[in-house]
């Protein structure tokens, strides 16, 4: 660094230097590798608290047991603190810190958990942003090593860097509290997908689109040709997908020159005005991967009006959304008008200054700072009119 | 980066960097140049939020419509979203989140702070470590603007880049939940610090004459000369101490390679084993300072023992830390057996490998990893028998 004194003012600059990791690997706690090596750190010995999802529990009742077995067969060098925790999951997740965060923090200080011992999560996106809260805060942050448990959370959400929970019953409450922070370790074993009800296997799909259409035009391709094998539920043809949706989004995080989202620019969140105002007015019964579906029709339509985006591009996303079983009835009693706050909330959340990603055709897209009204709403009415229910 | 992809593990390296500014200036509020600039962040306009300790509300009355004017000369750039929020202040702020943490989130919340926007936070070390985890947790993080209202803040705990509350009632609990910050800068106006009683116009010198063992044999010589004038409150002589130790501690930070503590060294913890187990047993009423005082004196008395430290040194710290007011009565109804615990507790809360920074000569010091227990229930009884009340 160059540390700076003029007089009575210091100033020094330093950096955090941060290492990001995602693996996919199938049965990970009983023939699998990784999980031991992502755990042990390479120490001679490690504690770990073990934190799962409740709804993946109660879809998997055997889990606590096979992680329990996974710690029984590496007692050298890992030892588990306690019984595995089973806590509240799904969206009730992150209803403030009480139903997650603050068991976790307290199960790590009861169980010793230290800066050098980690949480290991297992479970869906909003388990992952509450539990992993908690592992951030608890002695200033412990290691976490995340296991994804949905398509959407070993897709998207599970390989971010970013925890945080909602503050329930007031506008701008969600993910109102967090933190950036890089998880010791991601682990997506597609062999935890096979629970899945139909709506979240899907849901991943939405964000391998919207990936897509933002970075890679050939992967856009490849997905509308695997449309069958999607919905057939081939893990082989998801493993696929989500490998190529999680690489890309380690790779916008690690080389993107933003991890910490510092500036304005958001092109990860196309479409995402429409999804998340769509979602908090619907108390996050709409699933998310519904909700970016939807918004990602939003502007594409309104990125043709303004002809900034190809002309039939939106029909074409469209088509492979229906065919993926997204884009039917989801508004609920949402209004246009409703729906059009999300761009000013979106604002908000940026740091008031606009900004919105378009894309001009698969693979390239292009930031936008105003929007006309009237075309929003005109593309809003598309989108939604023509649902099933419109 | 190197973006490394082999078959299905992806890995990403990427630098978050930080820049850490403190900066001394009197009258801050009124005359001062420097809190325009911290908070406008070069931008044409920019909101803040203004949230001040009631400790110092109650020694300050005024303190609430300086920092109102303050923002009323310059309502081209700068916002006040709200009027001053008084709360909580000394340790009991950081009594879990309730007290300073939460409502200071929901101020963010309300007064539509974002993260290119403002808190400003007036008050002492515990105020500001609560105030600040609300500023770093709301958003996953908004631009802070730290002014510390005590010594010990404005030479040590403010010009750190740690936030933190504690989870109270339970063993282990001492800033359990917590973040690494680096907030957006330091503010130091040493005129805040003429309301303070004697105990607390102190504290911060037991910080400086720490800093000047670790680092600077030339900073121990010179407050061994100024002991007087900063027994009579001399401002300029404060203002030149702690200029010295915020400057030290900063580059400390910056400069020592490990600025968010993930290695096991943490050398300006010297005399802290003794000392945070002396707090915590009093219930946090030995004042920090004190507690520091006492057990810089332990580890220099174990250091001799133990051949380490340099003969004499201790009886040449105890004679300035006397003569500066410390080494008092404060030991209470904590027996040598309960201060011995200290030493585990600090390996736990190092993650389980014990570092202590022992001081060879002023200005070298040197880490170890074993004590022999006998040396320091000697130390500690050589030390707190000697107190007046002993």
């Amino acid at each position: 660094m160059p540390f700076v004194s003029t007089l009575n003012q210091f100033e020094g600059s330093f950096d955090v230097p941060c290492t990001h990791r995602v693996i996919f690997e199938r049965d990970a706690l009983s023939t699998g590798v990784h999980l031991h090596a992502m755990l042990s750190n390479g120490d001679t010995s490690t504690r770990s608290l073990a934190v799962l999802d409740a709804g993946l529990v109660d879809a998997a009742p055997d889990l606590c047991d096979r992680v329990q077995a996974f710690f029984d067969t590496h007692t050298e060098t890992l030892e588990l603190v306690s019984p595995p925790l089973v806590l509240q999951g799904g969206e009730a997740a992150k209803h403030g810190l009480e139903p997650v965060t603050v068991p976790v923090i307290e199960a790590i200080r009861a169980g010793g958990i230290c800066r050098h011992s980690n949480v290991l999560a297992i479970g869906g996106g909003a388990f992952l942003d509450a539990a992993g809260l908690g592992a951030s805060l608890a002695h200033r942050g412990v290691r976490l090593v995340r296991m994804p448990s949905t398509t959407l959370a070993q897709g998207d959400a599970g390989v971010g860097v970013k925890n945080g929970v909602n503050q329930v019953g007031v506008e701008g409450g969600k993910n109102l509290i967090g933190t950036f922070d890089v998880p010791a370790g991601v682990l997506n074993d597609v062999t935890l997908l096979t629970t899945l009800d139909d709506v979240h296997w899907r849901s991943g799909l939405a964000e391998a689109i919207k990936v897509a259409l933002i970075m890679d035009a050939d992967f856009l391709a490849w997905i509308e040709h695997q449309c069958e094998a999607l919905v057939a539920r081939d893990l082989n043809v998801m493993e696929a997908l989500l490998t190529k949706t999680a690489q890309m989004h380690l790779r916008h995080i690690t080389d993107g020159g933003d991890p910490f989202e510092r500036t304005m620019a958001r092109p990860l969140d196309f479409g995402h005005w429409t999804a998340h105002e769509l979602e908090s007015r619907s108390g996050w019964t709409v699933p998310h991967g519904e909700a970016v579906a939807l918004g990602m029709c939003v502007d594409l339509r309104l990125g043709e009006a303004m002809g900034l985006t190809a002309s039939g591009l939106t029909d074409r996303v469209e088509l492979v959304l229906r065919r993926l079983g997204f884009l039917q009835c989801h508004i609920g009693t949402t209004s246009i008008d409703d729906l059009m706050r999300g761009l000013e909330h979106f604002r908000q959340h940026l740091g008031g200054h606009l900004t919105i990603c378009m894309i001009e055709v698969p693979g390239r897209s292009i930031d936008i700072h105003t929007v006309d009204s009237q075309l929003a709403v005109q593309a809003l009415h598309d989108v939604f009119d023509a649902l099933p229910c419109g």
